[in-house]
């Protein structure tokens, strides 16, 4: 049910857009089971001189301008021990396999009604 | 005051971003009863390899790269009525006006408190 | 903590992005009273096309399609004065940095827990 928005700076060979997208995908199975098939995402690069991220040091951690953002809309209802699982899986994950730094992973999660969701068709499959 | 961010995918003649669009507020108009000039949109194109949807079967529904995102951040309080009223009429009005199947419209709902929202001059309208 | 996604019309100076981006980081820092580090964002244009707006009359406001979406999701908890204030400076300061007009401005806020948050290495810095 997630839709993940992934985006990073312009430039990156096409594999690095891939990478990122399953490191995402890949932490949503294992933090918060979402089945294979729940593979939703949008993923968008950006200009450099749009990053907008001066150089920075927020909660003494210091991020460049080749910041990640991975925001994550999803049903409500994770435990905030899952939470901490997928932050990890993603930023951990993405480091390996794309050579991002970790610092430079910003996660954030929009939580909604799971009512507010249709996959197809018109229809509510997750309507109580 | 809903605000729908739009996405599909690239190469599309410029009618089918003009169709959806007016799908998605005829649909809103109709189910959620918005007032006609309540019309703000950002509609994008993205390239068939960051659709990053493989062929795929989530929930019974089989979802090609053709896919179409319509996440629309709108004030809270609707009904699972016209929730359900709105995915159908945005699904079955994207097949019919732009050939888009039907499984492959995806929608998404983010609901905000009434007063988090400002349509210009820095005001707040909906603030009680 | 806020991310703020900024979209405008193409064809302006990069200069234009800029001063929209650096108005709405110190609206932050003085109505909602954000670390000055704290600046996450990302700028967008979109083709006059897609910008979807027709000519249009929403509660008395006269916007064109030079509309400035400004959607900030940040943590909940921020008062209504406060909500005033920010949707205050941006129109204001948006107008005499950039030329937008005060109309032109429209903002939506999205607030999350604050566990939804990570900064860099998967940390959850705000989690209680």
């Amino acid at each position: 049910m997630p839709l993940a928005r992934i985006s990073h700076i312009a430039g990156k060979p096409d594999s690095y857009s891939r990478s990122l997208s399953k490191v995402v995908h890949s932490a949503l199975i294992d933090a918060f089971q979402v089945p294979e098939d729940d593979y939703f995402q949008i993923v968008t690069e950006h200009a450099r001189k749009d990053g907008i991220i001066g150089p920075q040091n927020f909660l003494g951690i210091k991020h460049t301008d080749e910041l990640v953002f991975v925001q994550i809309t999803c049903a409500e209802g994770r435990t905030l021990d899952q939470k901490k699982a997928l932050y990890k899986a993603i930023s951990e994950n993405a480091a390996r396999d794309t050579g991002v730094r970790q610092q430079d992973v910003v996660i954030n999660l929009v939580e909604t009604a799971k009512e507010n969701w249709s996959f197809g068709n018109g229809d509510a499959p997750f309507a109580s």
